[in-house]
């Protein structure tokens, strides 16, 4: 979009969020879904209606439910708040002035405590913001699942970054046209179907769909460094594969919806991780990278290759932390804003405590905010709520993994082969497939035949070099 | 967009389109009007209005007449049979078998009859489909500027074309990326905000503007042919800079939309045809030309640059007209159009009437339909009445640039310099910044001083070599 266009954008989005919370509070939508499930108790009214239909009766009543309790001058006030809070951030990342975006961050918190309040929760407050964007979730679960994580992550990171490994060789002169073919070719072999879909440049990359025919995503080229896109590619793919494969007759529908921002992710580091840093993986593509570098590569084999791409190395800032370091940043985030919200943490007392936990948990001390509280747009955003789904996509595709291995015990030999169509399938037959058919921990299970739980993660992190 | 996506971005379209057409002939949307002006009779009610209201309120009545004159069901109709006509024309074109289109066009003229008696006219049942596109003008008005112009350039071709002119040297290699370029640097000197718009590549080179703020536009590309492009970019740039310069603070009323087709054509062709086949422009940018292609266009000089683009040449394929013969492929559309709705022509006599005119207009004749009647889309969509729209543009160009010359009679030294900043200043300051607020022939008298005439495009075809 041109720059000069945002403002327009912005109110014509405005106008259509109008319009469509408008239709879906409306008293007409409010009868016709009462016909199928009572609202105020969420009991489904006709006992032999076909299970999929209570599915979507009980998703489309969460959404009204959640769409009525917040008034109409909350949304703007929240919105208006946000709004200058984001310039604020901007302002005070820049010239590494926390104080500058205290105040804003503080109204942030009371109208995220005061938006919990309008929707309700049972135990603890922090439950209504991540069910906003994690639905059937609690803040005792992740707190229990993140603790978890904490206590084996710190030594084992300890004692994994003591290796040095040498992945020096992968910043150099990389061509943009070329690294741009190769990250189509693997689009194209991950199986996105470029008939519905398209990939375009932006500085931060991302994917957006409106319909399984219309699943675009960005990636951004860094001549530097020759694993930024590739990871991009294979992780937006991963998000915009999973929207392609949702059930078409069922669009507009919550049948026909991704079930939730942590399944999401799941998919996006399902490709990203699972497959993108394996070693069979890379036995079939790093021949063709070679061929594709010509004479950069020469002398890396394809052990030193995978062991530099598999690195761990603690670093300060989320967006470039490895991946047995990224949830403890994740972690963190979570106890401050859960705190926060509880009102057991003051904002004035953020950078001491980000800075102290940082220190504990990856050996790191930021120098400055902009290294530590200031990184990211979320809470300027009043996304509270939003940063556990990260790991919990992460936790969700290891558990997930765990039965695709199971029932493809040869995949290794499959992939390094070069074959990942069936990667595709078995995601497309136990994920997309279904929507929000079912609740993410009932998907699990279906999916696996497994409980869900965090050991497979731990284990595939402790099997990191 | 992806090609897959095709069919629900029509879905969403037509979801948009209803929701729109509901809001714009709902009662309350005429009762808000009724308060300015009289819905049946069209009278102001409060004499002491605002003129630019008064002209917003017959623009809202205009459409709204217009809109509640077409029953839904009508609609449905005209969409569902043009959806199907436009699947039978590219095949009956594919195998040049008009009488495959036939039955097809046969139930168009019938719908577009009902049509225009539906939405009423007083003289001539043409007025009312001609009037969808272009208002305010009559068929009779039109018959006469088209007869005028017949007459004087059937002879005039004729003449001209007996020139032999060399332009086989614009045929050749062209580097792809060195076009871009040009045609960039071509859209920057017009005054085309990049911040505002963005240009890319596609089969059939279009604009599309939602904001002035967010006018985009497509060019393409031809490998072999050097001016392809260029005559792109002038054109599609005139329409975007028109759109680019509608009044932002009247954005959502009639008075921030383009006045109608034919205007939006004269400002692509004046900047296509008047600036960009003139030679002070080419004075100032063929030695450019030379340096993007060195050593290309060594030999050639600006005199034999200029009469190669100015070339006249009859040929049998509208869309690859010069800009001589092209009114005629138009007149003889409309000639055609006119006939076949009032019921002096007969379907399956268009192929021997179509071979017939263009033989006495240029004096070529088709050997297939392909080449004749089957080479436009427009009628298989219905868009009876669009045709004379492009030579209204051609006309309303002349006349306006009659204007611009007066007001600046050393037009041709600052083009020759390179500059062109004051062109877009004039045509902001006659037509832009208007958008609806006066009638075309009003528009067009304000912008010149002059009343509307076709003398000045008929002075400069005949100052042609």
């Amino acid at each position: 979009m041109p720059s000069g266009g945002a403002r327009i954008r912005s109110e014509q989005l405005e106008a259509m969020a109008g319009i469509i919370h408008r239709k879906k509070t409306s008293r007409r939508f409010a009868t016709a879904l009462s016909k199928l499930i009572d609202l105020p108790t969420g009991k489904v009214k006709d006992s032999d209606l076909d299970p999929k239909y209570v599915a979507a009766a009980k998703e489309w009543r969460r959404d009204y439910v959640h769409d009525i309790a917040l008034p109409s001058a909350f949304i703007k006030e929240f919105a208006k708040l946000t709004s200058h809070s984001m310039i604020a951030w901007r302002a005070a990342k820049k010239e590494n002035a926390f104080e500058a975006f205290a105040p804003y961050l503080e109204r942030i918190v009371n109208l995220c405590q005061k938006k919990a309040d309008l929707l309700g929760y049972r135990d603890h407050p922090y439950d209504a913001l991540i069910n906003e964007f994690e639905p059937d979730v609690t803040t005792q679960e992740v707190d229990a699942l993140f603790s978890n994580l904490r206590t084996h992550l710190i030594p084992l990171i300890k004692k994994t970054a003591l290796q040095p490994i040498n992945d020096e060789f992968l910043f150099g002169d990389w061509d943009e046209a070329k690294q741009m073919a190769f990250g189509h070719y693997l689009l194209e072999t991950m199986g996105y179907d470029r008939e519905k879909g398209r990939v375009d440049i932006s500085a931060h990359p991302f994917s957006s769909s409106s319909h399984p025919t219309d699943s675009r995503m960005t990636t951004r080229i860094h001549p530097k460094n020759l694993m930024s896109n590739i990871f991009v590619i294979l992780h937006e793919g991963g998000h915009a594969l999973y929207e392609m494969g949702l059930p078409q007759d069922l669009y507009g529908t919550p049948l026909g919806e991704a079930r939730s921002l942590g399944i999401h992710e799941s998919q996006s580091r399902w490709w990203e991780t699972r497959i993108g840093l394996s070693k069979p993986f890379w036995q079939y593509f790093f021949p063709l990278l070679k061929e594709t570098f010509k004479g950069q590569l020469d002398r890396i084999t394809l052990d030193q290759f995978y062991r530099a791409i598999n690195k761990v190395k603690p670093s300060l800032i989320r967006v470039e932390a490895d991946q047995m370091t990224y949830p403890l940043h994740i972690i963190l985030r979570f106890e401050l804003e859960k705190a926060l919200i509880e009102g057991s943490l003051k904002v004035s007392d953020i950078p001491n405590t980000w800075n102290a936990k940082m220190l504990e948990y990856i050996g790191l001390t930021p120098t400055t905010n902009v290294e530590g509280c200031l990184q990211d747009i979320h809470w300027s955003m009043g996304a509270f709520g939003y940063f556990p789904t990260y790991t919990l996509g992460n936790v969700y595709a290891a558990h997930l993994f765990e039965g695709f291995a199971r029932d493809h015990s040869d995949w290794e030999s499959h992939v390094a082969a070069g074959e990942l169509g069936f990667i595709k399938q078995w995601l497309h037959e136990k994920i997309y497939r279904h929507g929000k058919r079912y609740p993410t921990q009932e998907l699990l299970k279906e999916a696996t035949g497994k409980t869900f739980s965090a050991d497979p993660y731990l284990h595939y992190l402790e099997r990191i070099h």
